[in-house]
């Protein structure tokens, strides 16, 4: 069983954040750790609060993970503050480093999830750790999962319609490849749950572009459906799926979880993360 | 669904606090909402270091979660510091106060396990916290699942074999009736994990005492071993069972999430917590 790291905020009420990630991590059957950013105080009904955690912790944490159960593969989502970006960019480059060490080719897929503000709008990165992410952390990762305003953000310019999209996932990747002094081609699964059709589009590596179809399930259970296709996504990639079949499978996993999720709190409530292991016939008789 | 509350500190390796016990109530049906009451820095080779959230953080998660998504069942873990020991009783009490309020002599279970140092030796709750429990909160939860050493710290006299066990929970449960006033009788899951047979003591808030047969599991992946059987405790609790049937239900429980853990770590690993909901052979078929 593979070990997989997400390192993002914590949410309290279960919906986003690294509980969540860390339950999408079990239901593909990896063993998930975890490193918090930033606490947030929030509920169904929205963010009231975010609280960095002191970048001595976020480094002792990031160190001894490593030491004792090094990762298949990193999720990385709420940075908070430029403070934790750099940190989190200084923590990746030193891992690549050991493995182009190990001499082998081998790099574990690590997969950025821009979090950038909460849906209820309060900023979960500040300006300053956006310019970390654009600079330098972008150029060592292997996918970002933005939505159409994190690609708005992240490009400086208005993604609106299903029309900007592979034209702004295009200047995304040729901008983080010119960063990198050209030889970084980030790729970009791009969601687009507010279009209609609600299709997402996959910028490869090598630049071909496709999209992917998407549907609308009505539920009010749509807490943290961004952070859970990215880590749900990045499951699949440390499984050893082709990108294309893991973002595909990456979003009937999270149809699946809006589906069949039960209702909980008065705001947008968390999906059903554990979908893929729920056997509810057997779960009471086997307790027994 | 029910929602049920963790208020613990956070294991960055999955094996204990917020993150196992949420996966303990998923495996049980329930929804799990996490307070934070500190960070630790730890693998599976011990903890380097621990860090209390602010008590403004904590008050603030407590009132957020409370409106929102209100408990069905609380677990109280690891506290850290008296002034998180004591806005943590003094949520509970407010709780409580609640409840009677509504006149339907309707109580919320709460169960509290007493985590005073971590197997590695570090300190988790400080000894003015200590106290805290000794004079107020122990007098408000209706649980306390000590193992050996804490029931011997709670009771300030040595519990060293199996026949020590009987009288010092006899004596924690008159101490804390007595803190009380008189009214309330503490019930008493004392765990023996270190005894051979390992068995654990039952002491019912009426006096009554029981012994539950234990059996040795030959596993390194006993990390957070009390966390679970506590956060299992209340799960079954929470679901309707009488407190002998809910603590057989529980041992039960850690017994095949030990029998089933794979090795994770150089240390004492994680157990599999959500053994009861697994169904390996359908995983891969249903992702795909």
């Amino acid at each position: 069983m593979k070990t997989v790291l997400t390192i993002a905020g914590f949410d309290p009420s279960s919906g986003a954040g690294v509980t969540a990630d860390l339950m999408v991590f079990a239901a593909h059957g990896l063993f998930g750790t975890a490193c918090i950013t930033a606490l947030t105080v929030q509920s169904t009904l929205g963010v009231l609060s975010t609280h960095p955690v002191s970048n001595e912790i976020l480094s002792s944490t990031l160190d001894c993970l490593n030491a004792d159960l090094p990762p298949s593969g990193i999720k990385i989502g709420m940075l908070s503050c430029r403070i934790n970006a750099i940190k989190v960019d200084s923590y990746i480059r030193q891992l690549r480093l050991q493995h182009s060490g190990v001499g082998r080719g081998f790099e574990i897929p690590i997969v950025l999830d821009p979090v950038l503000r909460s849906s209820s709008g309060r900023e979960l990165l500040d300006p300053a750790g956006i310019e970390v992410l654009q600079d330098s952390l972008l150029s060592i990762v292997d996918w970002v999962t933005p939505n159409l305003d994190e690609l708005g953000v992240l490009t400086g310019r208005p993604v609106d319609s299903r029309g900007d999209v592979p034209a702004a996932c295009a200047a995304l990747q040729d901008r983080v490849a010119e960063k990198s002094g050209g030889h970084h081609r980030l790729g970009i699964f791009a969601t687009g749950g507010h279009l209609d059709p609600p299709d997402d589009f996959l910028m490869m590596p090598g630049g071909e572009g496709i999209w992917l179809p998407g549907e609308r399930v009505v539920t009010q259970s749509t807490h943290g459906t961004g952070c859970a296709l990215s880590s749900a996504f990045l499951s699949r990639l440390v499984l050893g799926d082709a990108s294309q079949e893991a973002a595909k499978a990456a979003k009937r996993y999270v149809s699946e979880a809006l589906r069949t999720a039960v209702q909980h709190g008065l705001g947008r409530g968390p999906m059903n993360h554990l979908w893929l292991l729920s056997n509810e016939k057997d779960q009471v008789s086997m307790a027994r």
